[in-house]
């Protein structure tokens, strides 16, 4: 059976179920909007760990864990484990994950990682190569900004369009919709998944990613709606991954260039994660732990509540490293958009 | 139609075909005893670019051109790529493929990158989702002594247990087996995947890869062997990735003390595409193209001409960075189990 239909999207046999997610976030997150729908709220920065990358590992360790016991399950319950984040050689994950012992994908799509995670994983289960998966993605504001800008006992003033990466790990665990009904009854079902395409307009500022990262979500909204011949209100929400306020003001712009005009139901994890006023993460927050603990502790929330019914999230990532800005070359974006049902 | 068999093993419901290999390697690879299997060397380093990063990024590019060559498709044939690299944020591949437009999942299990993304591939087609994809991952010895060793220019000695990063990038297409049967009927097949886990033994010696990797590849192939109750002389060739002479040896004894008496037919790529006595590469290949071009050029070529018939590919990866090495950190491993047959 061929579950493609158009260019870039396909449409599961039969939906995968969410059936569990988990987050651990760090202070500031804890302290922002959203701060009551994250399970665990981690006030120092290094998690009892003596760097910020163990503190990284020790977010997705944990994050696992809890998940695992919000389902009840060990990891012998989960066939594979899909994760990824920011830091070189993806070293935030694989410390965390190295002793569940559950056979693992590495992912890497920066901060759109969360949703390669998910997308991959809801395939494994509707190809019948697995009953349950885990999938998660995580970053750390101190050793994203250690990594990649600059070193924080500098205290370096940042650009107005740069954001905050976001301290955190978001997992969720899918499991094949037959399987689970009876058990969880509450999961909302992922039914169609667009891959991204790399995009680059040649935006070489690593100070904002916004504008780096919205052509490659236009192209993948549009390409969704194209693909399913659904219409722009289809969803109740449209959430970007993290293109913070200059990236979503953009993104509107080029959709509306290719005829598709997005309504209020387009925010943004970058945008709702924090505030803007009282926390001065100027533009919203990024990193792969953004996305990742918007949808697991915000939106699976709404989702479940019946609050939303339908929601697209488009996790969204800018494709470059420290020596490819020191190098001169621009920044290629890519994002993945996941359909999501609470039936 | 579940497809699990045993613990960490799918069978793939219909085998999926390997339409096409390319594979572009360095000058060091093309004057080793494989040369000859090679579609491309490049003697210069830089490939024409003004960084090694660039010409990472090159072999990348221009491999994926010529395997659409080789198969006479457009990058709108293939529906989706799978690649990654040893650089920080995987931007080898993601500056190689950013301009073919073709639906990108990012994937990084260091050296196992290859059999990660020939496993994801393969069950994409399986599962209904693609009819043709692409697989790739690629290295470059220049980028990778400067991002992870100590700088070329310093002329450092080199312990006698360390590997060579071999410079190449390979490429499969692999295709839907109905879909191909006729065009291309000398085409070998996947048959199974063995997903890995994460092993970690607490080796620490970042010069010493062989010897970190070993355990992960013994547990995978052990898992292997187990479910699917073959034995050990079922495959005319098991090719670990690279492993190197002191990780081979160690593995023969690791799999041994499971049960597992492995005889003439163990080979690993790092072993194959140099010659030790004559190119100072102690230890053998490594990085993530060492297995792909391996693959590529040289055991697709035996499998295509009827010289073997079974393999089984394993390549194997060691999961740690400069940070986790330097902050203490042992070196985590991971390696993924393709079985291919030609019929």
């Amino acid at each position: 059976m061929n579950k493609k239909i158009g260019e870039q999207t396909v449409k599961l046999g039969e939906p995968v179920t969410v059936a569990v997610t988990a987050s651990i976030v760090g202070k500031k997150e804890g302290e922002g909007p959203l701060g009551k729908f994250f399970d665990k709220i981690i006030n120092e920065a290094t998690y009892g760990e003596d760097s910020w990358e163990k503190a990284e590992s020790k977010f997705a360790r944990e994050t696992i864990s809890l998940a695992l016991a919000k389902a009840n399950m060990s990891p012998k319950d989960i066939d594979y484990i899909f994760m990824g984040d920011l830091l070189n050689q993806c070293c935030g994950s694989t410390f965390g994950i190295k002793d569940f012992g559950i056979p693992f994908f590495g992912v890497f799509g920066a901060c759109s990682t969360f949703g390669e995670s998910m997308s991959l994983g809801a395939m494994l289960i509707d190809g019948g190569f697995a009953t349950t998966v885990m999938c998660g993605a995580g970053s750390h504001f101190c050793t994203a900004e250690k990594q990649f800008r600059l070193p924080l006992e500098q205290g370096t003033q940042r650009p107005p369009t740069s954001t905050w990466t976001v301290t955190g790990e978001g997992v969720a665990i899918l499991t094949k919709a037959s399987k689970t009904t009876n058990k969880n009854p509450y999961g909302s079902k992922i039914t169609h998944l667009t891959t991204g395409k790399i995009v680059d307009l040649g935006v070489k500022d690593a100070g904002n990613m916004g504008a780096a990262m919205a052509p490659a979500a236009a192209q993948v909204i549009a390409a969704h709606f194209r693909d399913t011949n659904r219409s722009t209100n289809y969803y109740d929400v449209i959430a970007t991954g993290d293109l913070g306020y200059v990236g979503r003001a953009l993104l509107r712009k080029l959709l509306a260039d290719e005829g598709f005009i997005i309504g209020d139901n387009l925010t943004d994890c970058g945008i709702e994660i924090y505030n803007k006023d009282q926390q001065d993460t100027h533009c919203g927050g990024s990193g792969c732990g953004c996305s990742a603990v918007t949808y697991c502790g915000y939106f699976d929330t709404l989702l479940n509540h019946g609050t939303i019914k339908k929601m697209l999230l488009v996790p969204t990532g800018a494709l470059m490293s420290s020596t490819s800005s020191q190098q001169g070359q621009s920044i290629p974006s890519i994002a993945h958009a996941i359909a999501i049902e609470k039936e």
